[in-house]
């Protein structure tokens, strides 16, 4: 068993290769320069993370892992298009550089080959791995649909069970995925399948909570972004939607106000507005019950409780950032 | 076994059913609309065909018939957008219906979908059935790429061969794969499949040139397009890049001239061009060279010949159409 930053470099030494060919030249010129804007790499190890919950570590887990970040990146390269964004972790997105052709093109390529890597595991559990595959992958292709769906409507009118369950589709099932495939390599029952797949999503919804909250609250020098950067273009986000229930009328006017003029001190204004109605504080408990959830599924896992000590750890580290 | 005309009938009745959830609406929306537009489904039937050549038809072929006409329609979706194509079979694409991010995601959750009916095929076989798959699909995208970048160069620079190449990636491999998925679902050794790929390869390429050809001289009441559609918009085909082969000189310029310039009697002046230096004449014997290649193939297949009836049958109403 490895702790989480060992897998890290153990993945990395095994995904960091060319994994196209040559020609055409543009299509996977494309399709490598996702890869080579790099990432944490955090899914695939959860893959493997979950294969050692349960047994030693198998080659499978490694295939699987690399069909899980392609997959991933597939998805930012596609959404990139959807969004128009033209940056990425600082770089520019793979369609601002070749085009939306070959951008949507490179994408396509990159999920065929994640079911060539699919394809490699062992036959007795593939038809598993394939379909618990499937079902993350559709899931995720939803929540960007109801992502985008949200954005043309009036955040008064979003559910928060709703947008909760757009978030997890879009961000927690691939990390619940991630774990549940690595578990079923690791040769894990069903109910210990579940537990797991339930860590890795109330994981993912708590950080996402987390992701918000700093974005606002965060200190800007600490989180490497901008403060407010979500308030700024009216993001939909658990802080704004709940404060929509949250706050008065009078409120509530305001921040339709704020964001309809956007002011010089808007970011300023929001923030007071979301402290007076205790957006901050409702933020932080409900980060907390998610995270609650995470633990509470990780130990009914029936493993000795000293094998769940790096996902302990890892939960930790991406639950308890400043930055 | 069964006339394809049958196979065809069979197929639809199986196919045209509801493949897809209700929500999210848009996204499903998207996707139905392409499998509402029709087509002939003649990939599929080919994997029937391939199965009934060496066994009686079994229900993965229907599966993985299916997953081939789902595949073929997620390329419509998305190639459409790369061409920014606003028409289809007469009806509006996918895109200009519902927006490009929706396109794009529906092709996406169409590809994912592929995968989860080759999911469904006895394990047997499965990895050689996802792995043979896997290589038409990913050639059917190279072979995208290599079309969008015939495009932009000069037609005097192309390589007939890599021509060729492009037009059997884009469209002839996915019409062999099917034949040999059939193959192997049908118990077909590794030579029976091969030779049976290279029939479906060569009938591909042969009706491609066919295609061409009914463009430029076919009777447009009976081809149901405009004459010269192809020549309008400056289309690389078979029959332009081969008269820059054939041409001389001043018939080359006046090719680059009327290419350039577009006057009102360019198709007719195009197809003089053409008759002149026998482009016609050369297309005829080039799509019976391959029309040969595949019935040679064909003929190698070591099954009776009264089962290889329905096969030949379906390549002659596919390469004998006048219209």
């Amino acid at each position: 068993m490895q702790s989480f930053q060992d897998l890290i470099a153990q993945f990395s030494q095994h995904f960091n290769q060319q994994h196209f060919p040559e020609q055409p030249r543009k299509l996977y010129d494309a399709a490598s320069h996702i890869l080579g804007i790099g990432g944490k790499r955090i899914r695939p190890v959860l893959c493997l993370m979950g294969n050692e919950l349960f047994d030693a570590l198998r080659p499978d887990a490694l295939e699987v892992g690399s069909a899980i970040e392609l997959f991933h990146n597939f998805t930012l390269v596609h959404d990139d298009i959807m969004d128009k964004a033209p940056l990425r972790r600082g770089k520019p997105t793979v369609h601002k550089v070749y085009g939306d052709p070959a951008a949507i093109l490179a994408g396509d390529v990159m999920l065929i080959n994640v079911y060539e890597r699919l394809n490699k595991v062992q036959a007795h559990y593939k038809q598993k791995i394939i379909s618990v595959f499937n079902k993350a992958a559709i899931e995720v292709c939803e929540g960007q649909q109801l992502d985008m769906d949200f954005e043309s409507v009036d955040p008064e009118t979003v559910q928060y069970d709703d947008y909760v369950n757009m978030i997890g589709l879009k961000t927690s099932v691939l990390l619940a995925a991630s774990l549940q495939l690595g578990a079923i390599i690791g040769g894990a029952g069903e109910g210990n399948q579940q537990h797991l797949y339930n860590f890795g999503k109330n994981v993912g919804i708590a950080f996402q909570i987390q992701d918000d909250y700093l974005d606002a609250f965060g200190d800007p020098e600490k989180f490497g972004k901008q403060q407010g950067g979500d308030i700024l273009v009216n993001k939909k986000t658990f802080l704004l939607l709940k404060a929509f229930e949250l706050c008065n009328a009078a409120q509530k006017a305001e921040l339709i106000r704020l964001m309809e003029t956007s002011p010089a001190n808007k970011v300023e204004r929001v923030l007071e507005l979301f402290r007076a109605c205790k957006v901050d504080e409702w933020a932080e408990k409900e980060k907390e019950r998610f995270t609650q959830l995470a633990f509470q599924s990780l130990d009914h896992i029936a493993v000795l409780s000293s094998r769940k000590a790096p996902l302990m750890d890892l939960a930790n580290y991406l639950l308890n950032r400043q930055q």
